[in-house]
């Protein structure tokens, strides 16, 4: 305030970016980038069509979408015209999307794009303001759980392209819901009570049940049926005889519904090869209150080195939705990544040698010469035109005349050098100078040649085989 | 108001996007991914290292960067904690980036991510509140217009890639500057006069100059020398000896730099094979405060068919702007590429044959039968799965019991079908149909084979063999 004050006209701003967010550059950004490239090759696979909304909805949109949640939405401010907020989640906007478009009755889309939530930042555990989703769902009027089986199935063909081991919670909210009336829950306590049994993956029972109990309302005898409930899990089959075996939760009409809808699954998921991934877990509630069906979290089958880093993917079904936002109701399953998450644990196994500003360059473009030496900049420029011409990656240091020893040291992280001297190119030649084959035994030949200005581009494309494929 | 008075508790949602957004899908957002792509291998083959920057910045950041356009910034509801403003465009996050980066003392950064600006929307011209950016800009100490000139080949390079003919209109805002002192122009007003003369590719000379002495104050008189300046343009060369034979301008400390500067470009571009596409042009203006030296803008050569779409890629030198957060000043030169403009051009070119919503998928599965016909739901999702591990994109009804037309009408975009019956699958075999092969005179062998579910993929990939590859 006092810098402020000093020099009201012009407040130096502070350097950094706001709470709760971060720059990405380099070697990260094409990590990231390879992890999208993984996720958009399974979505596609499996028929999905690209969706981008904008990234602030009318706020009208996203209100009551989200339950207690709702708080952490960012609101932009009143600056004449429409009342808008930045996205919370995708699902809301795809939404909105498909109760506009009533001539879509079905459709696979998925979206990759970036959400907002004013929540207590905790970048050791990945916890961002602003992070990506990678969202996958579809709409449609289909026969039971054929989709969600499918939606399992995406989960472990992209983890498996990630190569990265992991366990799928299920649970189901009819099945949750069914054993809270059992237990003795009021319906109108159901999401309360939801939100609590949530936490169990990261609390302990006594904790819940004081919540429960103690600003939720229930009593202590109500909250104990429900720790017998919520704190079973295990393999799919098992857990539908074991609950089919209890009298009172087969009474119950949701619970039977939902146990149905098990049964259909675990011989869906038997065919798809997805069963052994796959954990039945009745304390998942999972927060939002759009959810209807099935229920789904991914965790890392080994989190050793990393701590508790959280669910890396979560979903489920919401067949009430889209018909929220009129007369257009359509049943929808789907499915979000939490790339920041998935980012950490496969930076955390990658192999850290080069700079993170490192670029990826094929050939630099080098000056040499003796005392009449000029830089031979625009000979620099024409090799560079050359090489860009066939697509080639290359750079030269934009000097007119540069030393020696930079020109070296910019060059080195890239394998081939092309070395421009007066006399050689006189003669029509340059030097080409392999990095790559270095430390290896090959030919003098391979490492430094003199190769004439019509041949360098072949020269170059012999080097790299693939590049030249690739980029013509 | 009415009905959100009616049911206060729950008013129904407007089903739009805010004002001057939209949404994307499906075969739009491939061809801007197609335009992504070809801009980042261009960005890529010049060292670019890709940065990403939070979509809102502290608001202190972007204050009085933007000159007149800062009424447009989105500016974040004061929830409690730091005051955001959404990002305007990338330079300003780039400027701070590299202001809190002291260890960076060069580099080629590009960026691709979109901006926001409350400006009057124009949907038929483009005009859009959320937009696309995609920017390219080097920064560092290197001698004069080496760097400018590679940006200058960067856009020749990108619009190259994407078929298009374009111009680029080049000025410098020491000319311009000089030329306004030469005419007598008051410093003070030269940013004002700048935006004015800026506007001359849309308006006439008449209302520039009815701008110029009635809003901003200049005389008739000083109005028409600059007149007599800004309205010449042609080829490089030919501007630089003409503005060289006025002895008034060439008098001017100001101009005599840029001259120097345009004189060094104009020997790098034509080294670089870029100097047939740009026109020097005085009265380009660049609204934006921050440019100090070369400025530049691109207009698709032919704009027949669309009328005025304004420039589709601009950018300039701006060697003050990083210096302003702090200690760290760094001179840079950069682009940007409008990217939903150029998305407006290459889609009006595009053949419409095939639906908005159309998807990518190889192979769709088709369940067959008669009387005993049971669906053979588990068999589909077998065959699914066993495509779907080798990388093929692959569909099915998600019914337990479809019948044969809505299947067929769901696979007609989609270039084979593998047909199950009971018999052929109770004899380890599918039927596989090649839609593509339907009009030519092919084998009927080659149109509907009888294949094992062993052999499936392999028959499958040889009717693809990019696929095959590209997805191993």
């Amino acid at each position: 305030m006092a810098t402020s004050n000093a020099r009201p006209s012009r407040p130096r701003a502070q350097l950094k970016t706001p709470k709760g967010t971060r720059d990405w550059v380099g070697w990260d950004l094409l990590l990231r980038d390879h992890i999208f490239q993984t996720v958009t090759d399974v979505f596609k696979r499996h028929g999905g069509i690209p969706l981008d909304t904008p990234a602030f909805e009318l706020k009208d949109v996203l209100a009551e979408k989200y339950g207690e949640d709702s708080r952490l939405i960012y609101d932009l401010e009143d600056q004449g015209g429409e009342l808008c907020s930045l996205r919370y989640d995708l699902t809301v906007p795809f939404a909105r999307w498909l109760a506009m478009r009533t001539d879509v009755q079905h459709i696979k889309r998925y979206q990759i794009a970036k959400v907002y939530r004013r929540d207590q930042p905790a970048i050791s555990r990945c916890r961002l303001r602003e992070f990506y989703q990678c969202d996958f769902d579809i709409a449609g009027v289909y026969d039971p759980m054929i989709p969600d089986a499918e939606i399992l199935r995406i989960i472990v063909e992209v983890f498996r392209g990630l190569q990265l081991d992991i366990t799928i919670k299920l649970n189901h909210r009819r099945i949750l819901d069914g054993s809270f009336a059992v237990a003795g829950v009021p319906e109108e306590k159901n999401r309360l009570i939801s939100s609590a049994v949530d936490k169990l993956d990261k609390a302990t029972w006594i904790d819940v049940k004081k919540e429960m109990v103690e600003e939720k309302g229930l009593s202590g005898e109500v909250a104990d049926r429900i720790g017998e409930y919520v704190r079973r899990s295990g393999g799919l089959r098992e857990m539908i005889n074991l609950l089919q075996s209890d009298p009172r939760l087969d009474a119950n009409e949701s619970v039977k519904a939902g146990l149905d809808d098990m049964g259909l699954l675990v011989s869906y998921l038997e065919v798809l090869d997805v069963v052994d991934k796959v954990s039945f877990d009745l304390s998942l509630a999972r927060g939002l209150d759009y959810y209807s069906g099935l229920i789904y979290e991914v965790v890392p089958a080994s989190t050793n080195s990393l701590g508790q880093i959280g669910s890396i993917a979560a979903g489920g079904r919401y067949d009430g939705l889209v018909g929220m936002y009129g007369k257009h109701p359509i049943p929808c399953v789907g499915l979000s990544f939490g790339i920041d998450r998935i980012f950490t644990i496969l930076d955390a196994r990658r192999n850290k040698s080069s700079s993170e500003l490192t670029r990826e360059v094929d050939v630099y473009i080098v000056a040499a010469g003796g005392k009449e030496y000029d830089g031979l900049l625009l000979d620099r420029m024409a090799v560079a035109r050359q090489l860009w011409d066939a697509g080639i990656r290359a750079e030269f240091t934009a000097k007119v005349k540069p030393k020696l020893p930079p020109q070296f040291n910019a060059s080195k992280d890239v394998p081939l050098a092309v070395i421009l001297g007066q006399d050689e190119l006189a003669a029509g030649q340059v030097r080409l100078k392999n990095a790559r084959a270095g430390d290896k035994e090959t030919d003098q030949k391979d490492r430094d040649q003199l190769v004439s200005r019509e041949d360098l581009v072949e020269e170059v494309k012999k080097l790299f085989p693939a590049v030249a494929r690739e980029r013509e």
